[in-house]
């Protein structure tokens, strides 16, 4: 697929940090060219774009990756095909995931890309069988550490991470609630998921609906969310219960600083409750065990796929926007690209 | 010692439950009388009361312990000694732990009441080796499990608990690092508990001091205080950093609802932090191998004892409000009557 010279490269800027919710015009479309890779380098053709919450949080200031910055191209994860490479290891017509960003295009070193070991539909290394799954898989077994018979609650139930926490937790046999926006959701959450009650965290009698929910308590909470939420699940949590912390997307979209929670540190002690935060890259050398169960999961029917692909890279900042606005179904994903022939 | 008929029993009611700062008009003491224990009771007099941050707490509702009312006896931790018993296998002349609350006499049933195994000077019972050392050994080694060449901060840490976690973490080989709210504290925990650096928290440059404290960050922080002084620890935390939630001092003796952590859960996803509540009683099964360590250490001069001591009942209402102020250094005591002979 490589040829000699130059190629045209989309990318999508930001080309303003939000200090609101985000919006269109802070994006800008431009077409760039790029270049052959050098040596060591690996051209990735971008074929789909992740949509997370961390994006945004990711333009709020330094997390574990340094903050965006003003007429950037917009960082997301991809995945991509390599279709040229200057003496690397890495052949040419590998399917690999990276971080090229908001681009059509882009050059990495070889060793900043991962290659995928493709076992089904090459979404799904973009949702399950993803960063996405796996954050699930490590944070609900490795932080949460539920046991069978007890309750877990997911926020962001119908979301990309929270749709398979949910899932797994079924397996593993513990009672599972769902806390998502929408009847629709949480009717869906019940229904094709199999969780045991869902929760509207937009309802006037939230603390009692969680009660009504978890008649035992809640033993682990994985939090997606954190802000009002957060506030609202911890005094329904059970002597020595467990808070995975995952994100916090009520804090990102808004202006100022975040409202935290109003009951940390008391409750903990009060409680004796654990929270802890972790990210997947920290059970790295664990993936490949991980993505093998997923895997099974998925493919005797045990977890089902929840997906979303919008059509074409200038849909990305409108489906961000919506990601943040709760409008999104599972794992929301931007096709940029034919996947590889 | 005991006798037939009734004795006067002096107590210090809480007349009124604080909305803002606690203050002795709060407090009421009453001369009542008190009979002999009825079948399976002891009748306990008191020798020695402990002032702690949680008696604030319990005013504020319900915690580990229901909420106290006016009216009540002011509750509270105390030695005492066993002066009448009717038909239990306690001998009179036991020294005894009990929640006898802010009186002379109580009588309790024989199972809530724990014989003390005298090895040292009463008031030790009460302090290194009784509740808050046992407080500060296993918050420390089985919540923040700190290792050697670690770096830990103590917040109140020239109080009761807090000087105790930072002379065990010395002895474990760690960088030890103090918060305090003057000077002079600052002063004693470098000079005379071999602190490595100590930080006072009212510092117009606290987050500065800190990082300079901390040169290599905080690989655990033991928190008293909560509040805002969390907020400042919490940057300045490493990687996979552990927070030990032992009480949240600055939230108990104000108005209105705890202003909480901003930073949480954000931080802890970011940082990937654990932050951990528990309460001594959770490691009851261990009590006595950790009092037998603590009382070597004290023995060989590795812990040195901070306590004080402050005479007769009627002193216990200023004792409380002082220790909520910060006047303390190390464990507060009342003497409520003489040793036992």
């Amino acid at each position: 697929m490589a040829r000699n010279g130059t190629r045209t490269n989309r990318q999508v800027l930001l080309i303003e940090r939000p200090t609101g919710r985000l919006e269109e015009r802070h994006f800008k479309a431009v077409d760039e060219t790029i270049g052959e890779p050098g040596p060591g380098e690996v051209l990735c053709r971008t074929v789909l774009l992740s949509i997370d919450p961390a994006n945004r949080a990711w333009m709020r200031g330094r997390t574990y990756r340094d903050q965006l910055g003003e007429g950037d191209v917009m960082a997301g994860f991809t995945l991509a095909e390599v279709i040229a490479e200057n003496g690397t290891d890495i052949a040419v017509g590998t399917v690999v995931t990276c971080e090229s960003g908001w681009q059509e295009f882009a050059i990495h070193p070889a060793n900043r890309v991962q290659r995928v070991n493709v076992k089904a539909p090459l979404t799904q290394h973009m949702s399950v069988l993803g960063v996405t799954g796996l954050t699930a898989y490590f944070g609900l077994l490795e932080v949460g550490r539920p046991k069978n018979g007890e309750t877990v609650v997911v926020s962001a139930a119908a979301g990309a991470t929270g749709n398979v926490v949910g899932q797994i937790a079924r397996i593993l046999g513990c009672r599972v609630v769902g806390i998502a926006g929408s009847g629709e959701k949480n009717e869906m959450l019940r229904r094709e998921l199999g969780f045991d009650a869902a929760v509207n965290y937009k309802s006037a009698t939230l603390r009692e609906d969680l009660r009504a929910a978890c008649p035992n308590g809640i033993d682990v909470y994985f939090d997606n969310v954190g802000g009002a939420l957060l506030d609202a699940v911890l005094p329904v949590m059970r002597l020595h219960g467990r808070v995975v912390c995952c994100g916090a997307v009520s804090q990102y979209d808004v202006e100022g600083t975040p409202t935290g929670s109003r009951l940390v540190p008391g409750i903990l002690v009060v409680s004796r409750l654990r929270m802890e935060g972790f990210l997947v890259s920290d059970f790295a050398d664990k993936w490949e065990e991980a993505q093998a169960q997923l895997a099974e999961w998925v493919a005797n029917g045990k977890v089902k796929v929840l997906e979303e692909v919008l059509e074409g890279l200038d849909a990305a900042p409108g489906a961000l926007i919506g990601l943040l606005a709760g409008a999104n179904t599972g794992k929301r994903l931007v096709r940029v690209g034919p996947d590889p022939a």
